[in-house]
Parts: C-alpha cells; sequence; structure tokens
C-alpha cells in the first residue's frame, strides 16, 4: 500500500513514522530538496502544480492526502480525478479561506466570533462600526502561526492593518476575551466510523503554538465533539481533522478548523492510545478506527528557532523528543517534546523545565 | 549523526522507527535486496564480511551496532579497530558460542543448567552419564528459534541427535523442567548509566516464541536485575541486552543472552515509557537513558509463518500491529502485535484473540 503526501514537513515524517508499522509506504511531493520526511519515502522534488509529478503522485499511489491546506483548488481537483484523495478537496477549499470558512461555520450552526468581510478601507471603517474594537484585520488566505494578522484596538491601528492587507481579500474578526483556548482533533474513516480524541488545551504566543496539553474529562468535551461532528458531516470528511476553539464563558465558539493532523495533536504520539498520525493513515485506508483513550497526563512543548542540547532535553524524566531535522530558523518549528505523568503537579513541573529551556533558544 | 546497522530485519526497522524522533539516520549494510529496514535508510547491498562495504560503513557511520549477535568475528574487529561499535566484539563472541556462553555465566555466578562440552559420541555417551535424562543435544554456534537442537529422552536419541549435528561443536545441557520462562531488559549506556525493564513473561512454542507479556513487580525482577548486571559488567556492555531465564522453585536460572534489541522486549514499543529501541540508541550515542516504567499491562503476540488481515487485527481495542514488510515464509517471523489493558483480565482477553488469529494463519 502506497500513501502519497503533499508536502515533506515535519506532518508528513510523522505520518510515514506511524505508517511504516502498518506497512505503507511513501511518496512525497515536496520543492525542497531537504524536506524532512524525504529519507523515508521517495521524493518527487518540484512544485506542487507540476502536472508531470502531479501524474506520478497520482498513478503511483494508492490513496493521496496532504500535510497542509493550502493545496491550490486545481491540484486538488486533478488528483481527486485521478485517483483517491482524502480529505476531499471541498474540505481544503473551505479552510483555505477565512470568509469561507466562517461562513461555513455559521451555516451548520457553529458559532463564531462576529466577522465581516473587508475589501476596501471603507469596508473596514464601516465594519468596525458594527465589529467594535479591539478586532483582528486577517487576509483570507494564506494565513499560519500568526502571519498576516493585525490587532486593531483604535481607529489609528486602521490604515496601517490596511497596509499590511496589501490589496488581499480579508476579514475582520471581533477580538475574542477567551478563558482558555481549546482544540479538538476527530478521525473519520471512508466507512464513515468516527472516533474523537480527549480536548487538548493550547497556549500560543506572537500567534504561534507554545504548549498543548490534554484534557481529563473536560467538560467541554461534549460540545467540542457536537461541533466537530457537524462539520466532518458537512465537508464528508475523511481523515484526521483539528477544529480550533475559544472557550468563553463556559461556550465554545470556533476559530478554524484543519484538514489535517495538528500540532496540538502531537501529545498523542505518546500520550493516546493511537496516534493521530496512525488514525488519519487508518482513516484514509478505510481501516478500523484506534482507540483515542488517553494514556496519563501528557503536554508537548514545541521548540521554536532553535533547539536544547539534545542532553539537557533527555536527561528529563519521561521526556519524548521529536526532532523535525530542519535547520533552525527565526520562528520555525524546529521540534517538540512530550511528557508524560501521573499527576497533574508533575506534568506541570516537567512541563515548566521543557518551556525553560525552549524559551532559552526561542528567537521568535 | 548517523548509526550503521549490520543487518537490516525488522530488528533494525524498529530501531530506525526510534531514531528518527532523535534526529538520526541510518546506514544498513546487508545481502538481500529486500530487507525490510532498507527503506528506512541508506542500504549498502552486500555480505557482511565485504571489506569495501565495511570500510565503507566504518567511515561513515558515527557509531556502528548490529540486530543480530552472528557476526563473523573478524567483522566486529574490523569495525571496532576503524570506528566506535556497540556492542563491543567481545559480547558477540560470548554469544555466539554457546559452550563459552555457558562457561562465561558460571565464571561470574550465574546458574545455568547442568552442561557438558560434546565433540564425539562418546563424549556425548559419556555426558549423558552425569547430565541425565532428558537432555537437549545443541550445536555451539548458529542456532536460533529452537534450530540446531535435538531433544534426548532415552538412549535411542542419541545417535540421531549426534547425526544431526553433523561435526559441529556441541552442547549437552540437562532438560530444565521450568515454571516459566522470563527475560530481562536492560540498558547501559557509554558512561556506564544502566536501566532495567520490568521482566518479560516468555511462552515459545517450536522454539519460537509466541507470546511475551510485561511483568508488573514481578518477585523475580531484584534476582534478575543482579544477574544481568552483572553480565554488562563482565563484558563491560554498552547497548541494549536480553537475558534469557528459566524460573525454576522460585530460583532463575539462565539460558542465554542476546547482545541486541530481542524479540521478547517489543511491547516496550507501547507498554513502557521508552522503547527497548530508543534505549539502544540513547545508550550506544551516550544520550541519557529513559524511563523504563511499564505503561499499563502489555503484551506481544508473534505472527509466524502467515499474517490474518490487517482489518480483522486493527479491529480488535487496542492493538498496534507491527509490520515487519517480509514475504511470509515458515516458520518465518513477519509481524507482532501488542495489546495494552488496564487489568490482567481484560489483557487475557484480548492475547487470546490475538493468539487465535496468528494459530490460524501459523504454519510453523
Amino acid at each position: 500500500m502506497i500513501v502519497g503526501v503533499l508536502g515533506a514537513g515535519q506532518l508528513a515524517r510523522m505520518i510515514a513514522l506511524a505508517g511504516y508499522p502498518l506497512g505503507v509506504d511513501f511518496i512525497f511531493l515536496d520543492p525542497s530538496a531537504d524536506a524532512c520526511a524525504n529519507s523515508l519515502g521517495e521524493h518527487l522534488q518540484g512544485d506542487y502544480n507540476d502536472p508531470r509529478l502531479l501524474a506520478q503522485l497520482a498513478e503511483r499511489a494508492d490513496v493521496v492526502t496532504y500535510e497542509f491546506e493550502n493545496v491550490p483548488a486545481d491540484v486538488a481537483e486533478f488528483l481527486a480525478s485521478h485517483t483517491q484523495v482524502h480529505p476531499a478537496p471541498k474540505a481544503l477549499a473551505v479552510a483555505q479561506d477565512r470568509l469561507i470558512e466562517k461562513a461555513f461555520f455559521r451555516d451548520i450552526s457553529i458559532p463564531t466570533a462576529a466577522y465581516a468581510p473587508i475589501d476596501s478601507f471603507e469596508s473596514l471603517e464601516k465594519a468596525m462600526s458594527t465589529i467594535g474594537w479591539p478586532a483582528i484585520l486577517k487576509s483570507c488566505t494564506m494565513g499560519y502561526d500568526g502571519k498576516g494578522q493585525s490587532l486593531l484596538k483604535s481607529v489609528d491601528d486602521l490604515e496601517p492593518a490596511w497596509e499590511q492587507l496589501a490589496g488581499a481579500a480579508g476579514v475582520v474578526e471581533a477580538f475574542v476575551t477567551f478563558n482558555r483556548e481549546v482544540s479538538i482533533i476527530a478521525a473519520r474513516n471512508v466507512s464513515g466510523a468516527v472516533v474523537f480524541y480527549p480536548l487538548s488545551e493550547n497556549i500560543h504566543r506572537g500567534g504561534i503554538l507554545r504548549v498543548a496539553s490534554s484534557c481529563n474529562q473536560d467538560p467541554m468535551q461534549q460540545q467540542a465533539e457536537a461541533y466537530i461532528s457537524c462539520l466532518m458531516e458537512a465537508l464528508d470528511y475523511v481523515g484526521v481533522l483539528a477544529l480550533e476553539l475559544f472557550e468563553v464563558d463556559g461556550k465554545l465558539i470556533a476559530n478554524e478548523f484543519a484538514p489535517r493532523v495538528h500540532n496540538s495533536g502531537h501529545w498523542t504520539i505518546e500520550g493516546a492510545e493511537t496516534s493521530q498520525f496512525e488514525n488519519h493513515l487508518r482513516a484514509i485506508l478505510d481501516l478500523p478506527l484506534g482507540t483515542t483513550t488517553a494514556v496519563g497526563k501528557t503536554a508537548m512543548v514545541n521548540f521554536i528557532g532553535g533547539l536544547p542540547a539534545t542532553e539537557e532535553l533527555l536527561v528529563i524524566a519521561n521526556v519524548h523528543l521529536h526532532l523535525y531535522d530542519k535547520a533552525p530558523r527565526k520562528g520555525r518549528k524546529v521540534a517538540h517534546a512530550t511528557v508524560r505523568a501521573e499527576t497533574t503537579e508533575q506534568l506541570d513541573l516537567l512541563v515548566k523545565q521543557l518551556t525553560t529551556l525552549a524559551d532559552q533558544v526561542d528567537d521568535s
């Protein structure tokens, strides 16, 4: 069985590591000669829209998936018309555009922050009178890790924010004063079976995820499962899906979804009976889905821009290190570490040790 | 960091899967074009004693290790004189020869069954008068999975057993009527730090391991740790070491050791905080060793000679499948599955489901 993956970054790398024990082989399409999953399968090096490479991928892979949502729509459509592609192009199309995504949430009754489309400075000024301050202006497409976003605290922020948008389509959203950020990850296989992971509680800084922790019997679990179920149904989704949510006064508001394995689910490698990576493969290969039960209490810490010495990390009890084989660069995720513990107190101590080390090398 | 591995079978495959997250790359030396770890690193295809390939391996790998003990002594010596090799050639030399191994156990006061060297039919007849019936005649070298062994129940068995030995050096051992078979796995890094795994209780049939289960606070743990400590000290051992033992009336008797990761430790991938494969790499790279604590109750079932349908296996709760990408062949290990459970009763039920499936395809 050969799975083709668009992209050969760390998500593809972790999918491959989960796939070998299931007897899966991999072909990656990625423009970078030193993409970090390259050594774990065959590498087709070239642009994502190279018709020759796409044809090769479609012909040789039994099923194609991807590690990011910004695949050009025509690429996803081309692949889907030649081979099995999971998730289907529709999920990508919705996730690629914040405005379409927000409208999609609304259509299926998943609450979001107030928002308005922006296509001119005037529309931005006008929207602010209904959205209220503070708010965030975001480009509709290509934003991740907080890129392409401007915080609007007063009228003075409007012009610089509008200029930063540089003519791109935008969306302005009410700033949500949340109690916490959580995400839910679920997997749905071709036959329609669904499993949900325990909620992940996430801490971002500078728009980048820093720490994600598994939640044990969280009071918001049921509501999150209901929302992501609606989303998967509406998208006729196959694979792992991640839904990021804000908790505001005991209610959940959708922020965005990712039609792929997700950074806030990396803790499932050690912290759940079956990892999100394995369940993504089981889902797209229409195999029975694996148990998602939490195994102890788990948290994950990202290393951004730099990496502590391996020895310093591995000396910490119960640490599991995941290096991505990526050269350090400002703001770049180069590794994560997971810790598992019996009690919340132990876990907090271990996370503190890890974040202290992460902060020392973090240049973002 | 590049680790060279002699052999590219399933043990090398699982070492590689554990190594990528630690940022390790791999070069394998293996004669087989379709050895099952090939796709997880660079493959030098050729004989284990090919001087050109050995020189390449020694030059390019930061450290060399192996997945089996039957490496020719001059190969191990050649590598050790050109690069770091762990474990050192001495451990291989002892493990390769049952007679040397038995004498080594005796020298460091680890009890074994009564035994005697056999180099002629007369020596066999003579030995039986002191060893007593039943006994087992084994070739000194190249035996694994019960190969090259004859059970001696009466004088009638002597001649056929002697003929089967075909002139090779032999050893006759008293047949041990054991209460159970266990093994202990330990890791020792270059700096001398040591960790021990919980005992594994093992069930063999036809000389091949079928089921291995993790033992929780086993009364024999301390004694086993004392024995394997002695062994590691005496061998100045670096890496993962496995010691197979018989329990006889509350005492442990050494059967044999394996200077490598071991089939009876495959359950550690899911059933221990750190797997034997990761700890082998940490040990030979002189990194801090990972926690070996058991995570729940775990058992592993081998698939010999054939493989049930993936769907049939994955539908069982908490099953973790490890396919080796090997063509099925009589008596050949092609995969294993691990199950983890909260209680012994649950675990026994899951193991029963797996062994039933394994037995249906087992032609050995």
